[in-house]
């Protein structure tokens, strides 16, 4: 399918200069990611997770800014036939390519943001965050707190995916509004939930947050449901910016992703600094889930020890007490931030150490050069095994890191034993869950202990 | 649980002297009436379709006006958990509450309303309905027609549900709003999908409009996603206003409920003014579905003849096409409606015979007396095998036809041979297929055919 | 000029029966009345304060109901030209027009109005006012009491007419929305103050109520910048309306009409029942009106009492003192109905005795037949000096009135010494300060005191 | 007075590096600046053309911004208690203050825009004029042309300024808004006017736009009815956001700021490149201005010649021909510009010449040394011309330009004589009819012609 799009809001009304620059920077090496992160865009609704495999299925895709007097337009030819109702595209994903645009064009043409994303000082990390989260609209003045941000697998079961429909509707009944990385399953299923707890309660359109990052992107394409997108740089500032802009966080059954998640969180909320700033956390499945839960609960004791297990609360099969959890949570996160004088819409008092900041590469020797061991601070070793995680989420379902994996064999993870066993156990058991792939794909796996 | 809640828009700004009769009226006659219609409100979302079941399982529960100087308020006393969240009334049940005390006791107060209600006219039932819904807002100028009234059974198959949904997503997504009889089944499903499909349009929350009546209400208890909901005063006025407010009508499998109305639609779509009017309608369900509807066709085709068919089409398994239909059919009403100078908003050109507005009481006496023979018009017909079908569903789930059975015995129908086979066959269908009551109950048939 | 216009809101859905009523009514007795407004309303910005002249000016001018399918339009022929621009009605205009159809028209094909109308009750009566007020959209739920109600002269001095405008304007600032006659001089200049203050406070567009009825329309025309315009059946409604709706007044120099206003609310507010009702009351002009204050300040006192002088203050050249006096006395009346639980926007606990309810027909006998006297209360005293200036308003600028007087001769006033002195003193002291009529007019007094 | 106040909108969330850098900035070289302009804007309301007295006024006056984890506050203290009602800052004057604080502050720590102010291209400086309409959100997408630029004197006549506010009321009765310098006389009475005809038309609340720049600002304080203001850089760069932003201009009588405003437009007119673009401008005053244009008639026809004069059109006491002038022009603008494929809310295609953009700083030397001879295009005579008036402006009411003239003697200005003798003439007119200076104060000229 072919079209023309015009832009909403803040592309509209563009100078020549920033214009021309636009131009100029679609056409060049951006081209290539901006190509892509629209073909995932323009992709959702389709069941894949495969984002090499995304790229070869279009391969006459092609997108171009259109220059005029009064602007500019996007043209899209090749687009996938679902993205498109009755030869119009439907609204909320012709948004999103508009995001992708801001996002990963308009950004890089910004010479302030390119600078604090070049800089190596964590203050200017999270003025980068800021500063693309506030472009994207997804900081808003006077409101109070409400955002939670749910974590979990692109690839649960069915009845995974009810409950998180279900906590989500329970949420959103409580008036509280939800941020996900946007991608299928636990990312989708608290959303859809919570729309229909915002019909009930007549809150308007409820905010659907969605933070993705160009590598993920492909294999968790936004569902229109998302109603903010954002595309961040990369994944580590696609952390800080879950971490900042939300008030509470649960955590439904995952992967490898998930467990990235969790570690990143964890290792954070260790770091002295932070040992005094509330933040609700809550790891929550059905019944279904309890052993799932008492394995990552184990392996968390095991690695980090009882400190950062006092960082969460674990809630089986109870929809309402997690909604409840979070409510109270974030009352005394407003609480908090009231009486610090802190900003309500972003997070600016938490502490995240440059480690947790700096992009990690999940090339193979990167992989194999992780220290896994004991000894360093805890939050280190969480920063770490975050990066273990991390690399093998890109073997399984980024482009980048499927092509490593086909051109030279598997990652080669290595650490200490006492580290290592329940890594492995944890993958082993997240294989045998299907949480690697989506159902139907068979899951190689892209690591090896060694 | 206990409540007091205030009003809004309308009831929030009343007269002493209409504060004075709200009070004199709700604590006369109409109060069994009042009480009964807010508690199946307050039920929602609770699985139950027998009236008279839900009146015996909360004995204690009450509901009054309160008199202020500024107004009034509502108190509730003894009323179901599942309305309320954190102990706060759900905002959407609050609102259906109000529409209850509008539609119910304040209507009962407004007597240019109860004179047009009295009134014998065919032109005072219309007007009659006219004003109600204009009352509960449902009457919209300025709007383009895209109101799709969807009928079908409150008790059917997750395959059928499933499909109502993806029916109601085609729809909103190319923009059209839903209404209902606002119960479960075929009657959520298509708002539900819709939901998702205005969401991925960005058009703002939608109208979701459900008809209801005193007698069906419990029943069939309104989802909070109604977002309009009005209590016509009988089964009649309910039907006139589906059609008349509604620009097409889509048809999912269902009972002996929707069996009546596609009974009461095709015999005034058959009366000779009607017949240039285009009145889209379209029966729909997913594959299994197929029989079913091959049936009814069947059973329209022998009692009311070849011209009845041509006024629906069916369609199997393709949610995109029916909501293709709906646009092309609709623009073809907005197009005569322009032609001929009508309100988009209330089609006022339909003749409804005085046959289909007057009361059909399903005592014994009129199911024995009803005229099942062709000695008459096929639209004359039409009305009277939908009185028997009326019937049938006040004996399966009104509190009141519940209780007429329980005390005299079965309904007795009988009729031409050439009609009462049909009809007899097509009822032992809806048996065998569960459609007459909620899976889990045992279904007792209330009629016999002698 | 001539056009056809499109109601907005109200007047928009219409059931059909409610549109044959509209043109019987329209089309009957009321067509004379309708007119005469609809010409009032649409001569505005034209000095002329003669009723009778109006009519003459204008003999083609017509106005009739186009009934559609679909609703209603208003065609209006001969129209005067000023309320067009380029062609096109002016909507403020436009409005008004469709106000004076709704209060004019359509209130009389209201029968529960109707009956309230007829009804000899207070209740009934205040229930009228409160139905005409509500139809108008003048009663807002959940708005703090901010209605300040101005009274003074249409024909005042460019220096108190500045005056005006500054006190208008120190109320905008102070978010005070404005309610008046809706004619020019001092009913126009608090609006076009005030205008500016909401401007500069970023108000939005503010509330600028005008009250009238059909005898003094004619002689002044509502401004359109009158957002919120209401024509009650006659004066004493009007005058209940003013005391019920508005939450202060303030009263500039004015002549016979202003007597009347200040005769009425003294009167009502030295009622037993009233005694404890805050009720801020202010009369203020420029340093100019010093002596004219003064005047009628001796008036009242003289005539009524010292406790009627304790109802007011007097402030002169002060308009920050006198938007102060309002804020602070508005504030005091929402504590008291915040206590008393009354409402906002209505006051219901005001006691208006029957006698200020009556409507006063200024016929010759009438006027000859006042007691005028100290043989009654000082309330019902007050209720008759009432009517003596209601009737020489009537003699001066109602079409009525002038062809009474013209017919025959002047009216004639008498009464105890006492009062007639103070009474003709004011009146030649008006007369002498042009206050009667409009500036190039010559004033003849239509009346003698005998 | 002293207050404290918070941001709206844009400044209302900063990144912890914005707000460092602001702090920076404001307590540097430009706290001087930012004084003075936020002083200017406090003092609205009162009736002062003088600078230099202003800020002699005022000596404690003082500003500063707060920092808080949450973002900004602004602290004043000992401001004009004008600026207050009740202790409260007037919201329009604070918005003013704020816009100040972003304008002045805020873009001076926005590099890429000092980087376009640095830059001496023709583009850049457009693309910096665009960039702070944008930033004060002047620039509208989606808006049909509808603003007419208001130019002509802060000193006029009582009866000049009347005639400003008819043309206003007749522009804003079609629908115009309006955009002036912001300061009284010519530059407040079309914005009043055209409030009265925007409530006339019930057309919310109108765009009164406000553009100066800080030289200026102190002698013509904003008025709080202007609710988009914007302050430029320099005199240059104000011009060409007049220019760019409008549609079309209106010019009333006015002094040297007017005489240098009609140079700049009619020099740019004259460039080659704009021959064929539409830009309606219309030279109008009452009766009593009628000679007035006809000395600046001839002084164009004398100085530019007879094409400069078929540029605009004078009319005389016509404020309704006016207002349909504006209308049918802007229709052409409309034309143009959908035909020419650019944006309705920046005249991108105007050319403006490097002469025109590059600020002229009126020192002693610089006046002294101006080309005002024929041997030059006339468009280059016109931007010398329009720097002689420019320079006497500065003279006479700008502080840096009085402080001048008292240190170093009257400006010298000399050229042909056949320019010299109308230039004197023109001088000699505005002197004698009191346009230099508000009224009551003595004019002393600031210059000589040798």
């Amino acid at each position: 399918m072919d079209a023309i799009i015009s832009p909403q809001e803040q592309l509209n009304i563009l100078s020549k200069a920033e214009v021309a620059k636009l131009l100029d920077v679609s056409q060049s090496g951006l081209y290539k990611l901006f190509r892509s992160c629209a073909l995932a865009v323009l992709n959702c609704g389709n069941s894949l997770d495969d984002g090499k495999e995304l790229l070869e299925r279009y391969p006459d895709f092609a997108i171009q800014i259109i220059q005029e007097e009064r602007g500019i337009k996007l043209e899209v030819k090749g687009a996938p036939a679902s993205a498109f109702v009755d030869g119009q595209m439907i609204r909320g994903i012709a948004e999103h390519l508009f995001a992708v645009l801001r996002d990963v064009v308009f950004a890089s043409s910004d010479e302030r943001l390119l600078r604090s994303l070049d800089n190596d000082r964590t203050e200017a990390t999270t003025d980068a965050v800021f500063h693309m989260l506030r472009n994207a609209d997804v900081i808003r003045p006077k409101v109070d707190p409400n955002v939670v941000v749910c974590w979990g697998g692109h690839s649960i079961s069915m009845g995974e995916y009810d409950y998180t429909k279900k906590v989500g509707y329970q949420m959103g009944l409580r008036g509280l509004d939800i941020c996900t990385g946007c991608g299928p399953g636990a990312m989708k299923g608290p959303m859809k939930g919570a729309t229909i707890g915002h019909a009930k309660q007549r809150l308007g359109v409820g905010r659907y947050i969605g933070i993705t990052e160009p590598g993920i992107i492909a294999a968790e394409a936004p569902n229109p449901i998302v109603n903010e997108l954002t595309i961040m740089p990369d994944i580590e500032k696609r952390l800080e910016a879950f971490v900042r802009a939300g008030h509470g966080i649960v955590v439904f059954p995952g992967g490898a992703g998930t467990a990235e998640e969790i570690l990143y969180l964890l290792g954070i909320l260790l770091h002295p600094d932070n040992r005094e700033l509330p933040f609700p956390l809550v790891f929550t499945g059905p019944g279904s889930a309890a052993d799932y839960f008492r394995q990552i609960d184990a392996f968390i004791g095991t690695t980090l020890g009882p400190e950062a297990q006092q960082k969460y609360q674990i809630i089986i099969d109870d929809p309402e007490k997690v909604a409840k959890a979070m409510v109270g949570g974030i009352a005394s996160v407003r609480a908090f931030r009231k009486q610090t004088d802190d900003a309500y819409y972003f997070n600016w008092q938490l502490k995240i150490p440059r480690d947790f900041q700096r992009p990690f590469a999940p090339t193979h020797e990167n992989m194999r050069n992780l220290q896994l061991n004991r000894e360093q601070p805890n939050h280190q070793l969480a920063a770490n095994l975050r990066r273990a995680f991390s690399g093998i989420v890109a073997g399984n379902v980024k482009d980048e890191g499927i092509r490593a994996i086909e051109a030279n064999g598997l990652f080669e993870i290595s650490g200490e034993q006492s580290i290592m066993q329940p890594v492995d156990d944890l993958l082993t058991a997240f294989q045998n869950q299907g949480r690697m792939k989506l159902p139907g794909s068979h899951y190689t796996p892209c690591y090896r202990i060694v």
